[in-house]
């Protein structure tokens, strides 16, 4: 019984509880994109969902993690609480692919890339960052993963939606762009405050120390900005959908939460409260325009995941270096070029790969009729009459 | 590295900890309240629930905390968790006033008021009690806010309302009540199990340290009673709705939960559980009561707030003069009506004040029609056929 | 301000976060059961599943706490944690029985039921292994309660599944058997995932303390092989159905999740990692192949509880032996067996009483007409056109 066994005990308390909220993260993610979805492919984006969870532990534990961190094992704190944490940030990353490829992928496709994704492109890229690597040397500065796994996962979506192509009646001649509501407005905004909850652990959890005032404080800073930087991109995609569309689009408010957690993870210590707010604000509006500009580009996503962790990733990882006195553009830019040439890269040959062989998207007909019928040959809600959506 | 350290850290976690738990109650009211308005007000309000939490914790942090707290920083913990933690408390409040104006409100007026109400009125009474204030020199207590977060959400809500009007079709001629059933249950039924556990942070949170014997048998203590009222109350609920119309009404059994957790909050440690549990029961029983007379009095609530939060909450406050040795009965009468006043008044003038100058209610058609469409240009579950609800 | 009250605070906080984990298991089990009955008996579910957590609290306090620990209080951490933690662990082995009784049975019944078996069957059962009693002295080993708890519940579910008999149209003449699916996948979904998170607090928290190196690895361990356990429940129903049916079944692929989280249960801090994950593959395998032969016997289990909790139960008691040095298949089977027969005994005793003097069965038009009209008044979803489920 001394300080450093209690120090110990505070520090793992600190990061399972951060874990658990990050494992938590995984309903957030299915429930967002289970209400954003159509009715019909909703069974089939909560198979998805789990099962990616599921193999993002189990690949990334038995091979992912020795790639990113080698035999180093962390002291000061239970080693296997650290592995916990760093398990469910991968599946964080492979929650972001399956959002934007909904709707017309097939799932052992999925699958397979979800196993490649997990046990060896993210844990490269990582490794470059956090396993000592040469972006960490290089300055460049990601504390929670603004890069290392949002916009990590948004390229591998990317290559995806490239290689996929659009849902069916999604564009149509001269350049028409047809809404595909989602089914479920309350899942998807019970997705989103899953998240916002699940994010604190996130951010929060990177410090991974927590035994000192020094540290204690810098907890309850990234805590605190988080949230604000939640508030701001909730506000500020408010303000501008209203003031283009006349209306309060809900689905915009969600992704300007989102928007504003994913901009923050970049740097959420240094950074005042205010300006946390503001940077929240900054990827509100950032993510309202990017979602439009893909949509003209017929890149069709149909969680808008690729502009939230994507085109806010690079946002979040530029603003550190306004914001961090230790950081330079050139390094976060250099950091984010690297990244996002590696994951793409690689994702758009083994998508591409799939493709060629086995075909990646569903045939015409189990399109039409659904991924629920079609993969998981049930319903996900079999008793209500069902007017639109097809 | 030093004990002094250690304190310092194992609070600021216990307080972040329940800060987050309290953030996550947002989560609680958005599913509560989409799931107990009309399939067509549910976008709208889950627009309102995230919009006023943003706001909240924007307004709070730059003009309400400085006039509720003034200049003093809390030590023994990272002020930011404190801050966070008290900004999470204001939002609370303001997501009371959203379920009680519900499917008649315009979304800007709702939004003008939750500014002025979390910037300047909530932290103006906030102060008289846990601002050093007179509220707090008279003896009056509120550990946690029975009467500081619910009762005057409770006092801002029930002014809107008057303001405000019935929905069409809830009151007929020669008194007729008309009831309006909610549109998801299971989502009501969540929203109330996630405000029970994040409940925990609530009252737990409020004790603000735990690093020595004496606190922590008083946060767990907390912890015990806060869950043993909320059960007390279900069943109670349960037994009068029972006895009175032979069927177990879920709607009435989840006010009586969140009724129990409303009345403990006043004075969580000092009761033995056994009391908690009784006292949880007084309030299931008194919030079936009161929600039957207000619909008598056409004072149209959809989702029970008024009763939940207001009514409660000063039966909360009371019973504080029943369990706690320092507590009397004429301060805590004192304090209720003061706060209660003071409250009520400013929502009343604002509330006045907007609906003269624009209108705070939807036009006819929009409300017929539904606020998703009128004020989000979408619907909530668009590819469902409705039969009822309008 | 000393270390040995730092200990007791760390602790303290490390129980209570894990409590309220385990109670939010009560939404995890209201969402699973109400996503997998039928739209007719959601209501009904629900206020089964609200009501059971309230009585599992007040009647376990009252009563069957001194049943089950006597007049000992533990020392070293706040006594009302660990009651507190108790208490949400009872009101699990009751959330077992309501879903294996779904759509047919009378709520007063049921509630009844709830009563004795959280005052009386639990905390006898409970003393012999965690109250010091002949099982624990045996050598029986039940770390988190996948016997105490899980199979527990499954027994007093089978006795009353088979004293209440099938839902009609479940089977039909010459071995039939026709699926009846539930109405809301996500809604199952996020029950399971709720499960998951919450079993994190189930599992971490038994270990009790968390204040040295020694017991916070223990924990890092138990949370991660938790996790992992899950994950390979998930991996291995999906493939075995994906086998057997060429079709992801979620229903399938949520029970292997929990199965995997039953089996680890047993004994969650012995294992690797990788034995975790295998050891929940197993559970997924043998849950999948439970569920289809109960349904071959005509043991009507709606949520697949019995199997779930039950003879995935028996399995992670019969794991303890390969895992744990000090345990030994001898005394794991008689533990098994004993806990089984009695409560099984007693609970078959109780559904036969209360069946012959009262009838538990609801009739027959209200079966058809679902419970939801029947015993709340009310349906949970009353705007939604129902095609089918009739």
């Amino acid at each position: 019984m001394s300080l450093t066994e209690l120090n110990y005990a505070i520090d793992t308390l600190f990061i399972l509880v951060s874990a658990a909220l990050v494992m938590w993260m995984a309903a957030g993610f299915s429930m967002l994109e289970a209400g954003l979805v159509r009715s019909k492919n909703t069974t089939e984006i909560l198979v998805k969902n789990i099962l990616l969870y599921a193999l993002a532990c189990i690949c990334f534990l038995n091979v992912g993690y020795q790639i990113m961190y080698g035999d180093s094992t962390p002291s000061g704190y239970a080693p296997k609480a650290y592995i916990f944490f760093q398990l469910v940030f991968v599946a964080t990353a492979m929650s972001i692919v399956s959002g934007a490829v909904a709707e017309r992928m097939k799932l052992s496709m999925f699958l397979i890339f979800a196993v490649i994704m997990t046990a060896v492109i993210y844990p490269v890229s990582g490794s470059w960052v956090w396993g000592g690597g040469f972006l960490s040397q290089l300055g460049f500065i990601d504390f929670a993963g603004a890069g290392v796994v949002h916009m990590a996962g948004a390229a591998a979506a990317l290559a995806g939606v490239l290689i996929l192509g659009p849902r069916k009646g999604k564009y149509g001649h001269s350049g028409a762009i047809y809404p595909i509501p989602g089914a479920n407005m309350p899942l998807a905004s019970l997705g989103t405050l899953i998240l916002w909850f699940g994010w604190l652990g996130f951010n929060g959890g990177s410090q991974l120390t927590i035994h000192n005032i020094e540290n204690a404080d810098s907890v309850a800073t990234i805590f605190l900005n988080t949230n604000m930087a939640a508030a701001g991109g909730a506000l500020a995609a408010f303000l501008i959908t209203r003031l283009i569309w006349r209306k309060a689009d809900l689905t915009m408010i969600l992704n300007g939460v989102l928007a504003g957690l994913v901009a923050i993870t970049a740097e959420p210590a240094a950074p005042s409260a205010l300006s946390a707010t503001l940077i929240g604000c900054g990827a509100g509006v950032i993510v309202v325009l990017s979602i439009v500009a893909l949509d003209r580009l017929k890149i069709d996503d149909p969680v808008g995941a690729i502009s939230v962790h994507g085109v806010v990733g690079i946002y979040g990882l530029v603003c550190v270096a306004l914001t961090s006195a230790s950081a330079s553009l050139t390094s976060q830019l250099i950091g984010a070029a690297v990244i996002f040439t590696w994951v793409f890269s690689c994702s758009l040959i083994i998508w591409w790969f799939l493709n060629r062989a086995f075909g990646i998207r569903l045939g015409v007909e189990h399109e039409y009729t659904g991924a629920d019928i079609a993969e998981c040959g049930v319903e996900a809600y079999p008793e209500f009459v069902s007017a639109k959506g097809r």
